[in-house]
Formats: structure tokens, C-alpha cells, sequence
């Protein structure tokens, strides 16, 4: 019976919920927040309904709603009564048809929205009245605006409002102190630099005044700057710290730097001197210590240089090879000519082992004096052009002769078996691909006909197929999954073997191939310039079979790219060669890819350069 | 009466030429070649038939088919009726479980096919016995090889075989008389240089004696090799003629350049003198004459410079901007200083009006000695890092303030305006794009629910109206289908039209985002080293301020990536807007795709450069 009773209740209730469910609405859109209120109060209603209900007219009409409540207390409810949730999604849900509103504001908190937009409305409506709904407002934000509620408070102290039944600073506080934890308060006290205040704080907390009072008296023994400095530090706020030091004299100079190792604030630190002062070449040395850690030697570099630290720059700068900057510097210091000789030929050496043999021979010729090694650098890194220039502009016949010519042939024969053994790898992987794809086709086939041409299994078996497929491989990627996007791609790298029977094979040789089409594309430059050369020494025979090989290499190339790529191929996973047609409309529908995420893409056609000419018409 | 009696006839000729063409399969498949021939010649049924049923068996036992004839009447026969016509696709279509045997040996004739391998197995056989046949396997060729045919006339009269039997050059030649004009015989004798044979074929001619005997007359008396190449002239065998002019003596060379100009045989010539001879040189000169109006001055230069005309390889290296062998080639000559310095301001002239300013400051800096103007130079072309070395090199700080530092600042200004006007544009595009797609999927929506869901029409309409899209753009092109790839992608691109409205509106929007994206992309290594620069010249703020410019456009348009080009888009035509479930399948089975093959491709989304590390950590 009492079951019975209490069942029906419940029925009852629900459907009254129901009921006043739709009446609160009902005023919400017509703009009646007080009624609403009153009521959600009485039945106990959670008071994030006037928001969530429809977040843009609340905002819209966020006076009319305080003015509505017209009371401090009110307000204060519905704002410590703010969560978060949205409403609508979990303890009121809306009617089927009434279409959500909730849009959240980009990015931003709810919560945060709604104290930032009552107190801006309550400030420019009247901040003295609603002083302490502000208050509120600062302090539940979901990081409580602790410093800035107590800023309100000193400033309320300095200038007592004189409006009548304005709060003062003592109500001010005490509100504050029933809000938040009253040693958060403290901590926070600090920050206002207002030393009164903290007292008012700290004797209203459990603190020992044996404990803050000779702290709170040390900081007053200081200088302004510097006791600022002191508190900022103390509560972490280094920013601010760095620019009260800064202020507190020069006697304070090694603490600065000190901070600013510590804390990393090397460009803000940088910013709070003059260019040319001592402080800002002190500064900019520790910094660049820090970039040259960072492997950022060249930015160390150019601050030491510009602080006028031409030697360090000078190391900072070879270190890192940025030879124009290191030559320039090492002529303003000014080395020594034989010193700058032997800076080049250092460069030079370095720059040779990263292959970058023009700039080698520029330091060569130019710093070094030395043409010989500069023209060999050139001739090293086949730049024939520039080494015949040098050549001549030294009048170093002779090394045509002893070093250009040899050169020239052997780079045709190294470059002819590089096409050879290219071309040899292309055949290869293009048979094999029309094999593993003819292979493909056929167990598709098989399927097919096993299943029969109208059974709808015919799909799902190979969806599960290529389920198969990805969660063999899947496994050993799920931790990976997170990380950035350049793993990703090296893991789908991993996955696209050239083993025989691997599952990707198809694709991976796709990739071979195109890497071997977008490398011999890249050769046309260096074919060309070498072909010049041949014909005006006289290597006409050598540069006609080069120019065969090549041409006939980039022929295969592209005369392979229709077999390779397909015009019905799809360069996109979702129809890959395990999708369907329906995983195709869906996908397409969903705009969302049917295969799975972690399969690497079916790479795409090479684009061949067919417009850079390479090839000269005076050889056949 | 009649007439059922003529069809009666009919009915059993039908059925009788299946039987015999049954009979016949099985002969040929048996390799019994003399049975099926005798049939098919009393039958009167195409003799091609006998290629054409298995032409790989046919050539593989080519050897079985002669000995089994043995009658030269015989393979002629079969010989002069060979036509390129397959007759089992025409006269006698195979039955339907006899699968097709007709593979067209890679890219070559039939009847040339057939030609070559009887004459080579007739050959290996006995050339004596075949001689005829052989004959007629030459003349009967696509390009009937007649001075073949009479070359071997003419080895007869100069070799008669001893063979008992064998053919005498006499008979040959008649026989040559019956299979070909006499005319067309005449010319190609004169091919043979055998006067003799020219006057046996031409007294078989109609032709008058007075008009052919004082032209051979003429060409008897002259010298043997000079003779060779009168005939060779006026036979148009313009290479030949070349050589044998080349070995007639000195006092032809006039005649000889005017050949090689005339038929552009510039290469062949050159190849006939050795390097060093005045008439290499001569050649060399004519040739390069030729490379010039052809747009290939450098390629000019080249010959000339290696043939020894220096002042004329500098004019034409001069005149393309191939500063580096004019420079060569002015210090060999070698040109007087002020001259060299003269030229080397020309050509950086030329080359600053290329917008090739490091290349013109070189110019300006090692051979007009002008570090004021190459530094310049350098300046306009962004090369900070290059300028600031000629600046210290040349001890020319005055231009950092005076040049470097302005234009530095003008730099960033330009730069942040650029970034502005492509973010601009970007978004505009970008904004639009989702309009347009939200319009065709609406309109997509629209139809499909007129048509309802199951309805197949709604298929047909998708594909009426991508037929309909491309035939009112074909008409323009339709002219244009036999051209160049690169004229076709030049016609694609106009159809991708901006205009608002456009049918491929969505495509080209893409394809104007795609290379937006690319340019910012690009700019990276600029930025970078513009950076750089201001920071080693104290405009921090500046550089701050292009930094975060720089990076928030980079963002923009990465943060646009899967907006522009959503993870189930297809970057292939068969999965174009207008294409259905039914075409993607039918273009996937067929290979080929569904959608217009005029149709301009989706572009590909663009890929950033993230590798490339453009920003300063120094910098805010």
C-alpha cells in the first residue's frame, strides 16, 4: 500500500516537474527572470536554467534580468549556484521539439562567460550598489579573480565611496572572507602591495602573528622596488618581479640576472634596458649561453654581436656554420688577414662536410685566397660552371685539364649507373606491383564469386577483411596514437614494407616508385648543366649517351605513370582497395573516410617538371 | 521458284563455308599448311586467313609453311595478297568458343610482320631458290623496300650464282618490271649507283633515251664520291649525300654548307671534320648561326667558344644572359679591363632585370669592381645576409644606414601588407566555398528526395547534368581535345572561373586557396632571414610584430586544411560532385572514370613546409 502510495506520488511529481518544466521556459523566453526565479528557489530547480536555457537572450538581456531580481543577494545565489554542466543535457532535458541553444562562446567557460557579463552589466549599472555581487562575480570564476576582488577592496579603502548605504572596505572584506579560504586571502593580500590590508586579512585568520608580523615587517624595511620585487617573487609572479628589480637600483643587478636564468626571462629582461647599456650586454651574453644550449647558436650570435660582443658572436657563429654572419663579424673586429684565412679555410671545412661546396669555395677564393681549393670545392660538387669561372679568373687553365676534365667523365659514368640502377629498381618494383595487384583482384573475384554476385556478405567480408588488416597492424600503433602527427606518418611509413606478401605491399611499392620518379625529375638541372659542360670540351660521344640514358630514364618514368597510377585510382583511403561501394557512399555522406584512420594514404602521381629543359639540341 | 532456289543455294553455301572454315582451323591447327592453301585457293577464300587464324603459330613454323608449299608461284601468291586486314574479325569471325588469337606484335604492321619473317626464313633457306620470292617479300612491304630488291639485282649482276637453276639478274628484273612501276623502279636504281642497272630498268621504261641518257651521261663523268652524292640529292638522301660530298674534295665545301643549311644538318656535318679543322670551325660557326635564331644562343656560344670564335661566343652568351661563359670567354680572349668591366655591368643589368640579383651583384662586385652598386643589388633582392658580407668586406658601413636599414624596415611593411591582402583573400575564398558546397549538397538533397530514395532516376539525372555541365564547355575546347597536355591543362584552368555562379566554382575556389597556401608557404626561408636581420639591427618590435603576422597566416591556413579539404573528399574525378555510387563501381571495375575526362581535377591539398624552421626563439 505504502509502495503503492509512494509510487503514485512519484508519478505525480514527475509529471508536475513536467509541468513547471514547461511554465519556467515558458517565462524564460518571455523574459520573465524573476518569476522564473522565484519559482526554480521555491521547487528548488537548479538556477543554471536561466542560462542554459538559451545562453545568447540571457546575454542579451543580462540587465533586464538584474534589474528583475533587484537584489544583491539574489544575484550572489545565482552565481555561486553556477556549474559548468549544461542543464539542458542532464537534469532538464529539453522537449523533443525544442531544438537546442546551446552554442558555447568560443572556447570560453561557461561559468566564466556569465560572472564576466553580470559584472560587467552591475559595474556600468551601478558598482557601489552592487559591490559585492561583483565581488562574487571576481571571485567564483573557475579561477577565482582573488587579486582583483582585493584590489576592489583597497581601492575602497583608499577612496571610501560616498553614495549613501555604500559598502565599505571592512563589509567589503568580511563578505570576502566568507567566500574564499581566508589563507588563500593572505597569499593573495600581498599582491595589492597594501600592507594595511593584509593585516586586516591576516588578523581575521588562524594565523600566528609571531609568524607574519616580523615577514610582513621585513618587506616594509624595504625600498618600494625592491619590496615589491620581494612579494611578486613570493607569490610567483616573476613577470612582475623582474620589473620591480629592475627599478630597485643597480645594487640589485646580480639578483636580476640571477631571476632571469632561473625564471627564463631572457627577452623580457632584455626589453627593461637600454640597448647600449652594460646591463643589456650582461644580459644578452646570458642569453645567448642559453640559446647555444638550445642549439640556437646563430640567434646567439646575432644578440652577441649586436651587444657588442664581436668574439663570442664570432664563436657563436662558427659553431653553427653561419659563415656570412662569422666573416662579417670577424672583419669588424677586425682579425688579422692570416686569422681570417684560417677562419675561412675553418668555415670552408665545415661547409664541405655538409655538402655545401659553392659556399666552401666562396670562403676559398675570397677569405682564404686559395682558388685551387676553392675550384676543386666547385668541381667536388659539380658546379661547373662557376668552377670554369674561377678557372679563368685566376687563369688556372691548367686545372681544366688536371682536375675539371677527369671530373666531368667520371661524373657521367657515376651518373649513368645512377639511371641504370634506377631504372633497374623501377622495372622491378612496376612488374611486381602489377603482380601483387593482379593477385588482389583475383582473391576479390574469388570472393565475389563464392559469396555469389547478389549476396550482400560479399561486403561485409571484405570490410572485414580490411578489419583484419588494420588491427594486425593496429596493435603495435596504439601508443602512438596520440603523438604528433610526423610519428603518425613514420609509423605508417613502418607499416608500408616491400617484403613480398606484405599486406601494403601495393602501396608501398607506389611509394618506391614515386620516390624514384620525384628523384630522377630532380636530376634535369644537374644533367643539364653537366651536358653543357661535355660538349665544350669535346665530350660530344659521352654527353650524347648521357642525354640517352636520361631521356630514355625519364621516359620509362613517365610512360609507366599511367600503369602505376591509374586514372580510376583513387589517391584517397576511402576507396581504397578494400572499400565498397556502400563504405563509399558513406563515407561520402559522413564525410568521413570508410577505411581505417591509421591505413598510410595511397600515395599520389608524381608530377614530372616537363617544363625545365634539360636536354640540348646539339646532341642527337 | 527461282528465288527459292537461289536461297536454297544460299542456305547450303553458308553452311558449307562453315565447314570448310572448320576444316581449315583444324589444318591450320595441325600445321597441315599445304592442305588448307590447295582448299583455299581452289575455294577462293582469303589466303590471309592463314596468318590470321594463329599468326604465333604461323611464325613459329614459318619454315614447315615454306617447305609444305615449295612453290615460289605459291608464296608469292600468298605474299601479294597479304592485306593488313585481320580476317578473322571481318570475312571469317572465329566461332564463338575459339577464343581470339590476334596479338598485334608490339606496335608493328602485319603485312611487315609477315613480310620479314618469310624473307628471313627464305634467306636461311636458300636465297638462290627464293630468290623471286624474296624479292617480292621487299617489294611487297607498307614502304615497298625497292633499292633492296634492286640492290640485290645488282649483287647478281655482280656475282652471278654458280647455283644450277639460279635466277639471273636478267629474269629478277623482269620480274622486279611485273610487281612495281617502272618509273618508281628507275628513280630507286639510280640508288644502287649501278649505271649499268639503271640503263637495263630504263630501257625497259617508256622513257626517252634523250632525257635519261644525257643525265646519266652527266653524272658518269663525274667524280666517284661528288657522282654519289648528285644521286644521292636527287634521290633526297640528304645524309648520304652529306658523306659523300664530305669525301668529294675541298673545293665542294661551299656546296656542302649550303646542304647543311638547307637541311639542317648541322650535327651530321660537324661529325665529318676533326675538331680542330677550319672547316669544323666553319660549320661550327653556320650552326650556331642557326642555334641562334632558334632561341639556343647559349647552346651557340657553346660551339662557338669551343671552335675557337671567342668574340662571337660572347656576343651570344652576352645576348642570353649565360653570364658566367661570357665571362669566361672575355677573359680569354682576353678583353682589356675597362671592357671587361664594361660587359659586366651590361650583363648585370640584364640580370637585375631578371630579378637574378645576387648574380648581378657578383657581376658588379669581381668584374665592374662596383661593391656600391652589387651591395645595392642585394639589398633589392632581400639578400641581407650576402649584402652585410660585401658591406664588412668592402668596409662600407655607411650603406647599412643609409640602404640596409631603410630598406629593412620597408620589407616588413611590404611583407605584413602582403600577408594581409592573401589572409584576406584566403578567407573570402574560404567563406564562399562553404556557401557553394552547402548549395550543391541542399540541391543534391533536393533532388534525391523528389526522386525518393529508391527511385534509379535519381542516378541518370546526376549524370544528365554532369553531361550537360561539360558539353557547354566543350564546344570552346573541342578544338583544342588534339592539342598538348599543357594546352589542355591550360584550357582546364579556364574553366575553372571564380565567377560567382560558376559550375565549377567549388574547384576553382579550392584551387585559389591551394595557391595561396603554397605562396605563404614558400615564404618561410624570406621571412626567415628578414627576421634575422632586424633583429641584428635592433628593430625588435618590427620583427615581433612580422612574426606573429607570419605565424597566425601559417595558422590560418593550416587551421583551413581539413575545412578546404575534408578527410572524405576525393582528390580523383570518379568521385567527383556529379558522380553516384554506380559510377565509382562501374569506373572502378572498368579502370577508368566515370566522370567527364575534360573535367579539371580536384586540386590536392597543398603541403606545409613544417620542417622548414622559420622563427626566431628570441622573438615574442
Amino acid at each position: 500500500q505504502v509502495k503503492l502510495q509512494n509510487l503514485e506520488l512519484l508519478h505525480s511529481t514527475m509529471h508536475h516537474r513536467a509541468l513547471v518544466l514547461a511554465q519556467l521556459r515558458k517565462w524564460l523566453d518571455g523574459l520573465r527572470f524573476r518569476d522564473a526565479f522565484e519559482c526554480m528557489r521555491k521547487l528548488r530547480i537548479n538556477l543554471n536554467l536561466i542560462y542554459d536555457h538559451n545562453p545568447k537572450i540571457f546575454l542579451e538581456n543580462i540587465e533586464t534580468f538584474i534589474t528583475q531580481l533587484n537584489s544583491i543577494n539574489h544575484i550572489n545565489l545565482f552565481l555561486t549556484e553556477l556549474k559548468e554542466e549544461d542543464t539542458t543535457c542532464t537534469m532538464y532535458p529539453r522537449p523533443e521539439s525544442c531544438p537546442s541553444q546551446t552554442q558555447s562562446v568560443s572556447g570560453l567557460k561557461k561559468v566564466d562567460v556569465v560572472c564576466d557579463a553580470l559584472r560587467k552589466a552591475m559595474e556600468s549599472m551601478d558598482p557601489n550598489k552592487f559591490c559585492l555581487s561583483i565581488l562574487t562575480a571576481h571571485v567564483k570564476k573557475t579561477v577565482p579573480a582573488l587579486e582583483t576582488a582585493l584590489q576592489k577592496v583597497h581601492e575602497l579603502r583608499e577612496n571610501p565611496p560616498e553614495a549613501p548605504g555604500a559598502v565599505s572596505a571592512e563589509e567589503a572584506l568580511k563578505y570576502l572572507l566568507f567566500l574564499v579560504n581566508v589563507n588563500d586571502l593572505y597569499e593573495h593580500s600581498l599582491g595589492t602591495y597594501d600592507f594595511e590590508l593584509v593585516l586586516m586579512v591576516a588578523e581575521r585568520s588562524q594565523k600566528d602573528p609571531k609568524e607574519y608580523l616580523p615577514f610582513l615587517n621585513m618587506l616594509k624595511s624595504l625600498e618600494p622596488n625592491y619590496q615589491r620585487y620581494a612579494i611578486d617573487k613570493h607569490l610567483k609572479r616573476y613577470r612582475k618581479a623582474l620589473v620591480h628589480l629592475s627599478k630597485s637600483g643597480e645594487e640589485h643587478f646580480i639578483e636580476l640576472v640571477q631571476l632571469v636564468k632561473e625564471q627564463k626571462l631572457y627577452s623580457d629582461a632584455l626589453r627593461l634596458y637600454p640597448a647600449g647599456s652594460p646591463q643589456y650586454k650582461l644580459l644578452s651574453c646570458a642569453y645567448a649561453e642559453h640559446l647555444v644550449e638550445q642549439q640556437q647558436a646563430e640567434q646567439a650570435g646575432l644578440l652577441l654581436w649586436r651587444c657588442g660582443e664581436p668574439a663570442r658572436a664570432l664563436q657563436a657563429f662558427t659553431s653553427c656554420s653561419s659563415w656570412r654572419n662569422a666573416i662579417c663579424v670577424a672583419q669588424q673586429i677586425p682579425l688579422p688577414p692570416d686569422q681570417l684565412a684560417l677562419l675561412a679555410r675553418d668555415l670552408a671545412e665545415r661547409l664541405n662536410e655538409q655538402r655545401r661546396y659553392s659556399e666552401a669555395a666562396l670562403l676559398l677564393d675570397q677569405y682564404a685566397k686559395d682558388c685551387e681549393e676553392a675550384i676543386l670545392a666547385l668541381i667536388t660538387g659539380a658546379f661547373w660552371e662557376e668552377a670554369l669561372r674561377l678557372i679563368y679568373m685566376h687563369n688556372r687553365q691548367d686545372i681544366s685539364e688536371t682536375n675539371l676534365k677527369p671530373a666531368l667523365l667520371e661524373a657521367v659514368s657515376t651518373q649513368t649507373g645512377f639511371l641504370e640502377a634506377q631504372i633497374a629498381t623501377f622495372t622491378r618494383h612496376r612488374s611486381r606491383l602489377a603482380v601483387v595487384r593482379e593477385q588482389k583482384e583475383k582473391a576479390r573475384l574469388e570472393m565475389l564469386d563464392e559469396e555469389g554476385p547478389d549476396c550482400p556478405d560479399a561486403e561485409l567480408y571484405s570490410e572485414a577483411s580490411s578489419v583484419m588488416t588494420a588491427s594486425k597492424y593496429s596493435q603495435s600503433n596504439s601508443r602512438i596514437s596520440s603523438r604528433s602527427s610526423k610519428n603518425r606518418r613514420k609509423a605508417e611509413r613502418k607499416k608500408l614494407s616491400l617484403k613480398e606478401g606484405s599486406p601494403m605491399e601495393d602501396r608501398a611499392l607506389m611509394h618506391a616508385l614515386s620516390e624514384i620518379i620525384t628523384t630522377i625529375d630532380k636530376m634535369r638541372e644537374e644533367i643539364h648543366s653537366l651536358l653543357k659542360a661535355l660538349v665544350l670540351f669535346q665530350f660530344e660521344k659521352q654527353a650524347e649517351k648521357l642525354q640517352q640514358a636520361y631521356e630514355g630514364t625519364l621516359q620509362t618514368m613517365e610512360g609507366a605513370l599511367p600503369e602505376v597510377w591509374p586514372e580510376g585510382l583513387l589517391s584517397s583511403n576511402v576507396t581504397g582497395p578494400n572499400s565498397t561501394a556502400n563504405s563509399i557512399m558513406a563515407s561520402f555522406q559522413q564525410q568521413k573516410p570508410a577505411a581505417s584512420q591509421q591505413d598510410p594514404e595511397i600515395p599520389t602521381a608524381p608530377k614530372l617538371r616537363n617544363g625545365v629543359k634539360w636536354k640540348l639540341t646539339i646532341l642527337k
